[in-house]
């Protein structure tokens, strides 16, 4: 008698943080992968025998939903560490600088498919990128096999891709990948103080017709929200709500300066936050109040910003840091729990980008984005709670395994998709350039 | 002609990070050991031919000083995610209760050889550790070959070491080790709220008989600090003051809730300060005037606390918070440099506890405490500044090789001293029984 072999993959042995309400933990079970998606999930007696063309054994391991970095520009890994420890404003300037000179869409093809092999190795399976030259990075993406949001930056200002009608790029890369199984579209409009008022318009438009997420920055700096009350009489947040883009499938990136109010103008209008703690301390831009938004009920995700502010893609990193700075800035050890952090690195982000239904969570029918994580290391030992352990001590260099659409791309700390050696080489050649480049103290871009 | 080996190890084909103000920077380097101590330092070129009897080959990486965990508690990796995202009393009656119950010196030894074995993978060459059984911690120091600044903790709140004189401890396990190559002798006393003032007495009055670092807990809470103005009208700070004991020599351990006038009054003192960012944050106790302490001139050394309140024992986690956290807090992204922040945990760090013309920098004559970090990951790639690469995106898991006072502990990523899983799986033992073990919530120690 033959054996048949049902599943794609069986990850078995495990314990389950499925981020699914009605039963967050298995403590020691199994999830079985069939055509990209989540076939079965449950106790681990219920998969032996075991009919998988691949079993993964992982015994002391954790098997969870792959995270979502909510907030990314991946190129910039090309930057990292170029520019770090001064002021924003030649931090920007120079920033703007390299990307005029440097962000073609060769090098934006290059950096982001070393940004996106650093996210993988760290256990993250979708990323939300905002770049120039969408189209590079969408083929990064694909080459590498990480799940992607990504639209055209909408963004008034030079750039790489010069001062050009961004409508007719928008709804090209859109109805190229409408229906595409792992590059979700989206509309992003740079920000309310870098672009014109008819093309904030535009975004919201284009967002509605094509019945897509429409992602901002808004409030990330001081300067930012008294530069919008300059112009309109208005904060960022209350000029998008007077152009009536504060709604369902809105997401403001950042919300660091919130004012009186806004918070729940948030919460009223459904709008999502995804919350970069690390990149808006870095820049010294200040401390997002997650807490308030929380407890609120707004969706929140979480995101690593670019390399150039950061300075990794580590959501590890980002949790660890969500978690602990609210604790510290409210002086509450309550304010921000690990098993919040983890819900903003996984199903929270989905949600915050209209993933929730695919992705998210260990789900039986849902795309099968899973990762495990060896407990192996000493740095977690012992294991008591394991949101703690996760979130308090875990590292990117923890994660095993990564499954990405039903596809494994990461295998026992291996990379299956793309050469890592050749794709960091050619990032060190293109580095080579920029360290060469010297960036004008005086020009201003913006 | 025979070649002798005048050097026990020589790394060479490095990037040097000397921390030394002459020349903090050697781009193509080497270092050779003997005996213990730095014999050399300086170009690659300098070394060949290569006379030693292990070399290790570090083209791509970093070597710089081994970091200086400048306060933890070693042993608490046995509570490591035990309890946590609960308020700081129930918390600290939960860790009192545990710690009665499971610090025996035995379980001591066990948690801080786990302990001491995760921080040399990450390139700690030296901890300062406070807690019970001060003989048992030693001991794991010596077997995993880390060196250690310890003494007797005084402490008068009951605990597991019972109530009782601690002045005949203190001064034998000072005159054990007064002399010793690796084991640093200082002497310690918990805090002024857990103390009586004869005790505060005594343990100054026996630092400056032995010349030996005064080592205690300083404003770390809000309670802690009213506590103090409640029964003595005084401030931590200003009571220590009162009693004469701020001091060169004496190491105030956190320093969150500094009133007005005391970063300055800690400054003309000469006391020097351990920063603890991680678990100042996620026991929300606040965040302490770095920035500030910094301006004025005072000693920064960092740490990790214990890994029930961290949880790690991780320094590079520890300079990325600090560096990012002050930026953050302060909006001023030059608030706390990549390099400061190394200096904290090398230079810095070996200042505060007395221990700067043997360690913390790469200069000839120092004790040869030296690690090497490797640039090959993904999230190091590509490189320009070196500081900002090693603070905002290296991890412990980057660093390949360890030698502590002249000797080999981590080669290329395996430790050489001890049994690491054995470790790992005595402490596990311990777990199951913690595990099985229910804190009463009605019980009060302090
Ligand atoms: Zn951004
Ligand atoms: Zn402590």
């Amino acid at each position: 008698m033959t054996m048949t072999a049902p599943y794609d993959i069986l990850i078995t042995g495990a314990t389950l943080l499925t981020m699914e309400a009605s039963q967050p933990f298995i403590s020691v079970g199994g999830i079985a992968i069939k055509d990209g998606l989540i076939a079965d999930v449950g106790p681990a007696e219920k998969f032996t025998p075991r009919q998988a063309r691949i079993t993964i054994e992982a015994n002391n391991q954790i098997v969870m939903p792959g995270l979502v970095n909510a907030h990314t520009h991946a190129a910039m890994t090309l930057f990292r560490g170029f520019t770090d420890d001064i002021p924003l404003e030649p931090w920007l300037n120079k920033v703007w600088q390299l990307e005029m000179r440097f962000a073609t869409p060769e090098n934006v093809r290059k950096g982001s498919r070393l940004a996106f092999i650093e996210m993988i190795r760290a256990g993250v399976t979708t990323a939300a990128d905002m770049y120039w030259h969408a189209e590079a990075t969408t083929q990064a993406a694909l080459e590498v096999g990480l799940r992607l949001v990504n639209g055209v930056g909408i963004i008034d200002t030079v750039g790489n891709e010069g001062r050009q009608n961004k409508e007719e790029p928008t709804r090209r890369f859109i109805e190229t990948y409408l229906n595409h199984p792992t590059v979700h579209p989206c509309v992003q409009v740079h920000s309310t103080y870098t672009v014109t008022t008819d093309s904030l318009r535009l975004a919201d438009r284009l967002a509605q017709e094509y019945h897509l997420p429409l992602i901002t920055h808004a409030s990330e700096t001081r300067t930012e929200v008294q530069t919008l009350l300059n112009r309109t009489g208005k904060t960022p947040i209350g000029y998008l709500d007077a152009l009536g883009m504060l709604h369902p499938g809105t997401v403001l990136v950042h919300c660091v300066h919130l004012q009186e109010g806004e918070v729940e103008l948030l919460a009223r209008k459904g709008v999502a936050v995804i919350h970069c703690p690390e990149s808006n301390l870095k820049l010294g831009s200040g401390i997002a109040p997650v807490p308030a938004l929380l407890k609120n009920g707004v969706v929140l995700g979480l995101g690593t910003d670019g390399a150039a502010s950061n300075n990794d893609l580590d959501l590890w990193g980002e949790m660890r840091t969500a978690a602990l700075l609210h604790k510290g800035v409210t002086e509450d050890p309550t304010a921000l729990t690990a098993l919040e952090a983890l819900h903003m690195a996984t199903l929270g982000g989905a949600k915050a980008l209209g993933l929730d239904t695919l992705i998210g969570s260990l789900e039986v029918g849902k795309r099968a984005d899973v990762i495990t994580i060896s407990l192996d290391s000493i740095h977690l030992t012992p294991r008591y709670d394991i949101a703690s352990l996760l979130v308090y001590a875990a590292k990117g260099g923890d994660v095993r395994n990564v499954i990405i659409d039903g596809k494994l791309v990461l295998h026992e700390g291996k990379l299956l998709t793309v050469d890592e050696e050749q794709a960091k080489e050619e990032v060190r050649q293109i580095a080579v350039e920029i360290a060469a480049f010297s960036p004008d103290d005086t020009t201003r871009f913006i």
